[in-house]
């Protein structure tokens, strides 16, 4: 297909397009005129998971390029992919270690929700208790108190997401899978969060101003 | 207190604050000599907040000051402010308007989950559109397929986060974790949800690979 068509099959821009395979993200398509250079399937693929890690999950150019080489690393078998993935995906930003109070507080919920094999010095446990900083700092202990009911509801998402992942057929769908699912699937969750908010804070606190006789606490 | 007091409470670095004062994000503190100023627990909650939304929710200046003014108008009751302020930090980013077919598929996510009330028109329900139509471009209708499962989680974090502001006993209290919580509990609940991807993921992709032993389909 001529660019024009990978454009509009992914969304992205064509100019875009091309500055991708400038910053080597993306291969060259297939010159077949002099004027005129084709692309295949593989480039929708790919220019799909680039997008993911770019827009969606604002990820800098360098760490786009360091993500896609593990994917393309045919030495790397799945499980150790998935492992390399996730703590690339954990540091979008380079956070300073965390208090070692933060990091207990972490390491407790972490504990009590079966993931705490990974030890205090996984990238993503460095980032929970990063959030948790975060919390304190804010004044919302109230918040880190109701991190089980939290985490239960990560584990129901989490297990969904890696059913997704374990029906897909080969090794490099369950890779992109896992990482545009990790992206966007937090604003996925972000957007239904934020409607049940609307819909229970207005049962809840309509109903305490103004309608003295609706029940507010259910 | 003096700014640096103010700096430690809060973790924002003194030429930070000056940088908010001047942007009208804070009030200046009280000057009590001509070569000191002092600053009292109003400053701490307010930049508390400014916080939150320009580092942890990267919402831009002009909009920071779009949300202060609602929790600053006294004419503005608790349900009218919530209100105004989930649409606010619904549009992060300003949507095109979403194609019919995402937009319906929004709506019948919410219409299952009781969230239809606010209608098709919401930011919310656009927003949760537009997440929809990503999936779709990225290849990722599998995961929308899903999408009562991270309904049924979401509503579980939101209620939790409902029953947070219900326990705060003023209403500038209540905007300001409702604003708080909002942004942070995204991150909050990302964190979990990667801690749960590898743990899970450990289990079931390890073991198919690794060992035949063990069981991985549970």
């Amino acid at each position: 297909m001529r660019i024009g068509e990978l454009s509009a099959r992914t969304g992205v821009p064509t100019a875009t397009i091309k500055y991708y395979v400038r910053e080597g993200l993306l291969s060259g398509g297939e010159r077949i005129r002099h004027n005129q250079v084709s692309y295949g399937e593989g480039h929708v693929r790919r220019l799909r998971l680039v997008r993911a890690l770019v827009e969606t999950g604002s990820l800098p150019i360098a760490k786009v390029r360091e993500i896609l080489a593990e994917v393309d690393d045919p030495r790397r078998d799945l499980d150790s992919a998935l492992g390399v993935l996730s703590r690339a995906l954990g540091r979008t930003r380079e956070a300073a270690d965390p208090e070692p109070a933060d990091l207990e507080a972490a390491m407790a919920i972490a504990d009590r929700h079966g993931w705490a094999a990974m030890g205090a010095e996984h990238p993503q446990m460095k980032a929970l208790a990063d959030v948790i900083g975060t919390l304190r700092l804010l004044g919302l202990e109230a918040l880190i108190d109701r991190a089980d009911d939290y985490a239960g509801a990560a584990r129901i998402v989490a297990e969904t997401d890696i059913e997704m992942l374990a029906a897909q057929t080969d090794r490099d769908a369950v890779l992109e899978s896992m990482i545009i699912g990790t992206v966007i699937g937090d604003a996925f969750f972000a957007a239904m969060r934020r409607l049940a908010h609307i819909e229970l804070s207005g049962r809840r606190f309509k109903a305490h101003e103004n309608s003295p006789d609706d029940t507010a606490d259910d």
